[in-house]
């Protein structure tokens, strides 16, 4: 067995395991929940992948996210992986918040000492689903899946939906850093893991990817007014609106909710049709 | 305004107060959240009381039971009292994780140091529903109440239904201790909130209380089969369930769910299904 077991739980019908896998991308073990929905005893389901936020590891929104009522709904295996390697030691990884641990911003670092090891890019989107088709394959159809995530992790989700077309089938995302060269965190992190190529950094920009998009986008957004890091410019989402517009894509739907903010309740809230989107594009069926 | 509100949070299309305020049972500051439905902003909604379980506050609850997706469907406020009251500084108080703080076992304590301060049936049964019609009595039908609760909670729960006919409409329990006088964690509470008179220990328990009932139980239990406490002996929901039947009492539901553990997973997955039992009590509509 090429992983541990950390914990079983029945949950929503089906099955929540909390593991931890090696990964030739980070050099690390990684942890990893994976809600198996109980579909999946009788016939492989598709997969959604969750990325979480800053600070973040997999049981925040294992815990509180409550995507698996619904996933239970519609069947759909959910997989979280952590927001960075772990345990590394690298200088300077663990002196703030959002940068480093918990912290990798879903891309490839370049820059020393982060390079080969911060491989985020590299582990969600090979390490990950390899893993997954070798350990779960009989359960997760692994080549139908869909992605989506929350704050940090929807800036990953967006840029590796947009970096990688025809790898997932849809693509959405809670409160997502949506234009990072332009916002506060964003050049944080690129600076460190990328270095001062400041023209470099578009390549890891939704709001940049986008216009290089072609076709629909399938795309869903939520944003609370109440988030204080939108109301900080942190977010920015209508830069991405903005620039899909100009580029004259079809099928990104941006919803503004009153009042919500940047928590696990505004994430839980519309958990619903997260996961509904990602289903309707992920199943072939009547009526969703 | 007689309390204090720490967060006003939406989420599921209400709004969540995180409040604290005096309570004249406990002698101190009460923490308490409320669930207020959108339907609330229109007219009074009907109101159901969760307890929590040993080691909680009232945040455990709202972080991870997901019973507001329902209570938002059905319209009904929620109130989350805490365990036990706070900053008490009493001999012993906090010496262990299932007596004292955090584990009042909602009775009214009667030998000392507790006595006139650890008196938490006074306090869900009183002053919480005169402090909600007091300064939510616009929004909540505090008349109109149902109490559920998990694991200690739902001992809490089930006895201040039992005690108290006609104050509730319907109770419910996620994996209640329901036969306290039996088991290791209820000798243990009420030799120390009672002392030795292990007689009047019986006016506590749910599964002597069941006994004098008279009519329809309107009762839901659900247990899961994977719960370590349960098998360890501390719930003994067959106790009840038989002094339910001995009695020849109707409307006690008693599932056994395959696997389930004690946790908030647990809670949630069954959380539908006590809110929605809780609203055919509380509210006069069609099929529910």
């Amino acid at each position: 067995m090429s992983y541990t077991t950390n914990a079983t739980i029945h949950t929503m019908g089906g099955t929540l395991l909390k593991l931890s896998h090696p990964s030739a991308s980070t050099t690390t073990n990684m942890a990893l929940s994976i809600f198996l929905p109980p579909q999946s005893s009788s016939s492989k389901v598709p997969l959604l992948i969750y990325l979480s936020g800053l600070t973040c590891s997999p049981d925040n929104c294992t815990d509180k996210g409550f995507l698996h009522r619904w996933a239970s709904s519609h069947g759909l295996a959910v997989a979280y992986p952590d927001t960075s390697p772990r345990g590394l030691n690298l200088p300077g990884e663990s002196d703030s918040w959002d940068f480093g641990v918990a912290a990798s911003f879903y891309i490839n670092a370049t820059a020393e000492p982060f390079k080969g090891k911060y491989s985020m890019e590299d582990y969600v989107t090979k390490d990950l689903p390899d893993f997954l088709a070798r350990e779960f394959g009989g359960k997760i159809d692994v080549a139908n899946k869909s992605i989506c995530g929350h704050s940090m992790g929807g800036h990953g989700a967006l840029t590796l939906y947009l970096k990688n077309p025809g790898m997932y089938k849809s693509v959405s995302a809670w409160a997502p850093i949506s234009n990072p060269t332009q916002c506060p965190w964003g050049q944080n992190a690129f600076k460190g893991y990328f270095g001062g190529d400041e023209e470099g950094w578009k390549k890891h920009d939704a709001t940049e990817l986008v216009k290089g998009w072609k076709g629909d986008l399938k795309c869903l957004v939520d944003v609370g007014t109440g988030d204080n890091f939108y109301k900080q410019g942190q977010l920015l989402p209508e830069n991405l609106e903005a620039a899909a517009k100009e580029t004259g894509l079809s099928g990104l739907t941006m919803r503004y909710q009153d009042g919500y903010d940047h928590s696990y309740y505004f994430i839980s809230t519309f958990g619903e049709d997260h996961v509904k989107h990602a289903a309707k594009h992920l199943l072939s069926g009547p009526s969703l």
